[in-house]
């Protein structure tokens, strides 16, 4: 496995797009190092996006969030999130009714401020369902799994509406050995109850690699061959960056443990054009 | 499709194999007017055995729980659980270390009564996983799902032990028109967020079939072709009817309503040689 | 189940893409009356766009075809196929090196042509891979399926590469009643035998979508609710354009039968905006 | 990771399973030195029983199989294939009607002698199925890929009938390192293509260890603790045994290389009680 300095890979790029988990910060906050790294990109004149399958915070918190952890410069227009995406979505196709959800009142009040009333899981009667009139999983807190899931089995049995994935990851480290299962896991949960298929959110999706692409090109002149994905997970970020036709960098910060490297590309068959320790080293 | 009385298919046979929830009793208890079928199986000197996908409870507490409902006459000897076919393997497999789990303190003792120490996940350390040698799901209550199911996927992670679902109904209904997740969905999550598959017990797989056969054989000379196996559920019931080679009933009393049972026939392929509104009918 | 006319529905909008197979044409040539409906599309002033999952032959060729089979006035610009997407991506990722297809030397000759050696599976020898640098499946005929589906398999297990599938169509009919296994499908059985996912091309991802509406918008100004997608099939054109946000149209006069619609419809829980019987009524 | 020498596992039992392929035979014919180890199981009074999930060819002609490769003292009583239980299966189940296959005429002739009339596929009229009963997925040779996996496709559209897989094989091996599709993966495709589950046999559903458990019992009293089952794959072989309550071996010559053994054992969480290097080392 041949192991590359990121600057020696980014360089070579007009654009990059970062993963946030894994590459920029990691369970016990922002990575050392990575102001350098983005001071670096920023003085070679590489634009930077920072793509991240997060539906629990608006982009505005989330720059808030990297400023509070002590990284300068991110600006909320260059993150984009998959609620966005949600967001978008529900937008365009949910004209009436109410939107339950899954996930915290937080979460629930950014993507859901389109006009439309929402409610969560726990104040639905299921003997009342008229007015609802889509579903979202957003986030694996707010909510209480002893009941509230099964209570989404319920309410997903007996009206039939379209049900959103804003965040598909199925899995999060909470620390260096230890995951908990995210939105995409226990939405998947559901779809298997139900033998259903949700509409999905996220890398790898291409949504939010083309947003990206379209709001680069507002302002300057970029193809995908100018433009390097970056990401820690192979499903994700690696294969959605293929798929887009974006160069792509596996960093071994995060989901990918340089131990298991090469075994999990050979055994997927998602194969990074680079692969880098982290974007510090 | 053609409904037949259960009386006129039942009276063909030289014994009868019971599914227990959706056949004797559901949701409200025991279905109106099961002793009178039961008494009349008895009648005929048609041999009674309940095979049941439940780890939750022993063959003393299922029969005592019978007894309560008011049906009088079960044996425990003629009541097979799920629960005695992973209690069996245990044993049989795991010969020292600590058996941990997933469920009821209570299901865990009647299971785990082989000379192991058993130790529910709530009380598992993570990093001290030595002494750990399998792990069971046992039953959906018992634990906090918000914590513990994500606590399983981090010890399964870090420890590769043999991993055994007791009962792998996904679903069961608690009222009318509601089900809750039950072992086997939780199960599933947890196999599929670790991409492994686990050892599953009960209904399709023969084993219970076997057992129940095995134990006839004791008492008297029968084949296949005299026994009936009579269930709610396509899946497990049925599937698992067919593939031991016995014939099969399906009641439309629990899992299967009437106004979808053909058109589930037919998208399944799982086909029963007969169909009864009830036990009762 | 509420049918609607086509004309009343499409003079809403100010673009419609259109499937071809099952909307346009189906096993016997085109659906009769069809010229009639694109005329009066055409009359208006909506713009048409033709989405299809076919990789055997490309867009020159499809509007050779549609003209030959009398359907007057599609432009090959209006054609996208997904064959389009995966050239694209073999273009951007694949730099030196042969690339290796399972399908017709037509389909090869016109998705490779990006200056890259092509060689059908037949005519590998699996001892000698060190050239292959990707493997596109391509269509469904071309090569023996008795032989060349095991070659694929043994390839991939010994030369790690990106797998394209240009066509993830699993079916497609031949006659009323009758369907023959399409690329698709073969792509999921080697997929199923290595255990890897292949980056698969067409709808319901979300490119061809996007490749149409980044063009549209080139010609002048449209909103993604100025434009209805139009298809035969759930899980490709009706998923694919409820995701990428457009309003979508079920017609009956393909995969999808006017006496399992409904049921479809809420067993997969993918919602159409409108379902007409044909493009024609 | 522990490997032992076969004999000094072997000895400690009383009887000894044996997987057919990649533990007694291979692409090449028997392994090297079997003879002397069955010769060593034999003067220890050990039981054999060969357990192989092979549904193309009768118990007697295996047996014939393995004396005309050079081995000698396998009897036909003491092999034991998933054709038999599929075999068996038919006789209870099918009572009328004509059964449908896909397999050579050979291997439709040892399983289907039940009576019953069968039908190659090839030679089905597709609209003429009314006197169709079943369908026996039997053998991946002996018809047309190309038409005869379609066509089968279709057959099952239009007719639901039971479908069994006799044999649940996905690949085998054919050389050193290559390998073929197998029955059981082409009836997977077909299961795919159609949404629905067949009827499987073979490893590592417990049927067959069953039948070869109580033929044992009618000799002499063995208790599954006496027991010994060996095998070259994880996932039907170790998780069969496993699963019926026998001691396991994995053997590393066949489907499990020496250098993946570990990883496999780790990322499946099927443990062998013991690993050998070959039932001849």
């Amino acid at each position: 496995m041949n192991l590359q300095p990121f600057k020696s890979v980014v360089k070579n790029f007009k654009a990059v797009f970062l993963d946030s988990y894994g590459v920029i910060k990691n369970y016990n906050g922002l990575i050392d190092g990575v102001q350098e790294t983005i001071d670096y990109i920023r003085s070679e004149n590489i634009v930077v996006r920072i793509l991240t399958n997060d539906a629990s915070r608006s982009r505005t918190q989330q720059a808030e969030s990297f400023y509070n952890a002590g990284l300068r410069g991110i600006q909320k227009e260059e993150i984009i999130t998959s609620g966005m995406m949600a967001k978008h979505f529900l937008e365009q196709k949910i004209l009436a009714g109410k939107i339950a959800y899954l996930g915290t009142e937080n979460s629930a009040h950014y993507i859901l401020q389109s006009g439309l009333e929402h409610i969560a899981v726990r104040d639905i009667d299921l003997d009342d369902l008229d007015e609802i009139a889509a579903f979202v999983f957003l986030d694996d807190e707010g909510f209480d799994w002893n009941t509230d899931i099964s209570k989404t089995v319920n309410l997903l049995r007996h009206k039939n509406i379209p049900v959103i994935v804003a965040n598909s990851d199925k899995l999060y480290p909470v620390s260096k050995r230890h995951v908990s299962i995210a939105t995409g896991g226990i939405a998947q949960l559901v779809e298997s109850m139900l033998s259903k298929k949700f509409i999905h959110f996220g890398k790898p999706d291409s949504q939010m690699f083309m947003y990206a692409f379209e709001q680069l090109n507002k302002t300057g002149s970029y193809n995908k061959k100018d433009i390097l994905m970056v990401g820690d997970t192979l499903h994700t970020d690696i294969l959605g960056g293929n798929k887009f036709g974006l160069k792509t960098t596996l960093v071994l910060s995060g989901n990918t443990e340089i131990e298991n490297a090469e075994m999990q590309i050979n055994s997927t068959g998602i194969i990074p054009d680079f692969i880098c320790k982290s974007i510090v080293e």
